[in-house]
């Protein structure tokens, strides 16, 4: 039995068009060729990491006049032949050898140039993992424990960030400074709220606000058992990150190219060219998925009901990045558990459709990008004898979805600004 | 050192001024005579329950032509004096044995009646506490230890309401079949999300679509202990509740008198009237106050980064019932928590200012209806020895406004349509 039979088809259709219209508007095709400055007098130098980190490099390459050279870091299978850029493939969201490999050669790619030189530096959300490169004391095996320490403890982005950047030789500024004097430019594709340049790829050039104590604080908050190797060096206060205003950045300049804003902006200009009311909640929504799911359902049943701020037909988006809390056994990213738990909230109310989906593609590790909900998901469910209650407490939402045919796939996009979120409220 | 000194000042005082014209509008004296019906032939008894049940019972002796007799049980504080409709005063949220005889009482007082007559009930929120009776095999004791368990749980009120209507002998429409022949009028002023009668006040006079096994999935998901009898009676299913559609009820008439929604929107009037833009979310936003809290700071930071769907000056607005799960030792109700959280979420943020309370004055079981925020309150909060991370990991949101002089006192209002949550945001 699948969940989308009849005339609801038309509006999981929809819902899917407007996640490709989001999507289509941040990738760097797009959104980038206007934030690229003349070539300088001496050598372009292009660095980068993130999971669009690859079609970045493609932008430069495709509108570039002049010598180019580089590399960039990007995500295993978001990656795109360059010519002149080399595009190397490392591990996400738990980093590996190959991204510490890239950070180590980055590094001497951008040393030794002058105040004629350029370098151009592309990051994009996911660049936290794939640049690694631990600070001296610590080994690749000390942070991918921390990594995955992290993923699973409800941290938020800003957070693991900050924890990230004390750790690490090329992160929180640390290439900037490692490319002077050459001016540094760095377009930023952001997936954080409030696009902060200095938490989108743990900011590898741009100054840090945080210290080795906020670092401590959020290993403390989250009860996060870390390699004693890790704790020594933050207790001892030896990673501090340059601070804004330090002088040793005055020749990195940053340029914010989308956001998580202009992926919902183009949603809602198709939902409205199309006839519907839209409520756009904005991109910096955050909080443990199966609650931000809760407000997201008692606004949508406030509007069915006849409620301000929307009416029908009606089209209520989000973005932003919420977290999960993880307890069980199940697989599934922050859409999945998102969209389970509204289900279960909306609980079958009719004329009523969602869709809740990561913009790189990858909805946390699986291979959907998100998943599709239309009012008779929970009988669906029963009939594929699973009973969506039980699958959100044990973190099942791929598992659920999976089950009623209704994972949305689309494969990597090269592009990231975070999650999409989109509730239908069909006509009366 | 206070946290509305200087300029913040009117701001806070224009946010009292919304919560003031929420709570007038649903006050029973504005929105109940337009529901009151011409008199019977025969005897009026009223009944009900409820931190409404007193001004609503004064409502009906104000407006009526006829003679009226009959008791209403409300909270402890929330009394007014009558004149010919006893008010009993009993225990809320853990119910005692005011509200035991209360309970007792009524059923007497709805006996014997004939299909000349008339039954008006008065339901408000806190009802469910106030009027206890506990199911055949069952004490009070059974019956306050599963309160408390519920209180403490994080289950919503539509799950406690579920266990409470199958522990009892006056709930869950057992009030109106004992009526039986004299019809049944009863007014709800709603206090729960989606206003569903069979929730508010547990439904005395409603029928109950839940049933024994839902109950018993309630205690099972919450893991609470519940006394040996409790988990009997449900397993036997022996009280079992009168479903939609049972003749027995044919008598029972259901008006919803006001809700959150009616709140809302006086204030949402209140605010356009005075040149704000205002974004209501609505009366129906549940889920964990710290995660509902995050949800709110992301579209006040939205909008105060100049993204819809609010400009400024702006004031967001929504109602319905969060949850809070203690695990700390601290003070305070809901609102305290949101607005902890809001503050922690905010940071800082200038220009953003923000009311949260209970409409029925007061929060939790302190003294307060809610509380106030600033920008400066984190800041206020560390002047005076308190830091507000802590204070919300030992759900302490009482302990920290008090500290800075931002406790919202009202006083019961008599009245109740559940959580009124207002955020500003300044002129640039």
């Amino acid at each position: 039995m699948n969940q989308d039979a009849g005339a609801g088809a038309a509006h999981l259709y929809f819902l899917e068009q407007l996640y490709r219209a989001a999507v289509e508007a941040v990738r760097p095709e797009a959104c980038m060729p206007a934030f690229l400055p003349a070539p300088p007098k001496g050598r372009t130098v292009v660095v980068g990491a993130g999971k669009a980190a690859a079609s970045m490099a493609r932008v430069v390459e495709r509108h570039w006049r002049g010598p180019l050279s580089g590399l960039v870091v990007t995500r295993h299978g978001h990656s795109l032949p360059c010519e002149r850029i080399e595009v190397v493939e490392a591990g996400h969201p738990v980093p590996d050898s190959q991204g510490l490999d890239g950070a180590r050669r980055m590094l001497e790619a951008v040393s030794g140039l002058t105040a004629d030189d350029l370098v151009l530096c592309l990051i994009s959300g996911g660049g936290s993992s794939l640049l690694t490169l631990p600070a001296p004391g610590l080994t690749l095996a000390d942070k991918q424990k921390i990594s995955r320490a992290l993923l699973h403890s409800g941290a938020d982005i800003t957070e693991m960030n900050t924890v990230r950047k004390h750790l690490s030789a090329i992160k929180g500024g640390r290439l900037a400074i490692a490319a002077a004097p050459a001016p540094v430019l760095t377009l930023v594709l952001s997936d954080v709220t409030g696009d902060d340049p200095s938490v989108v790829g743990s900011g590898p050039t741009v100054a840090d606000p945080s210290r080795c104590g906020d670092a401590l604080a959020v290993l403390e908050k989250y009860r996060i058992d870390a390699p004693e190797p890790v704790r020594r060096l933050l207790l001892q206060g030896k990673t501090e990150t340059p601070k804004p205003g330090d002088p040793g950045l005055k020749h990195a300049a940053v340029r914010l190219i989308a956001s998580g804003r202009t992926a919902l902006d183009a949603a809602a200009r198709l939902a409205s060219q199309r006839g519907y009311d839209v409520l756009c909640l904005g991109d910096a929504i955050t909080g443990e998925s199966r609650e931000v799911a809760k407000v997201h359902a008692g606004i949508a049943r406030y509007a069915v009901a006849g409620g301000t701020p929307l009416r029908r037909p009606g089209v209520l988006l989000s973005g932003g990045e919420t977290t999960v809390t993880v307890t069980g056994k199940g697989r599934g990213g922050r859409n999945a558990e998102f969209l389970l738990a509204l289900a279960i909230e909306l609980d079958g109310a009719p004329g009523v459709y969602a869709l809740a989906a990561d913009t790189d593609g990858i909805d946390g590790t699986e291979d959907n990008a998100g998943c599709l909900l239309a009012p008779q998901a929970l009988s669906a469910g029963r009939a594929a004898g699973i009973d969506a209650r039980l699958a959100l407490a044990s973190n099942d939402g791929y598992g659920f979805f999976e089950a009623i045919g209704a994972l949305l796939v689309t494969g990597p996009t090269l592009t990231n600004v975070n999650d999409f979120r989109a509730i239908l409220l069909a006509p009366d």
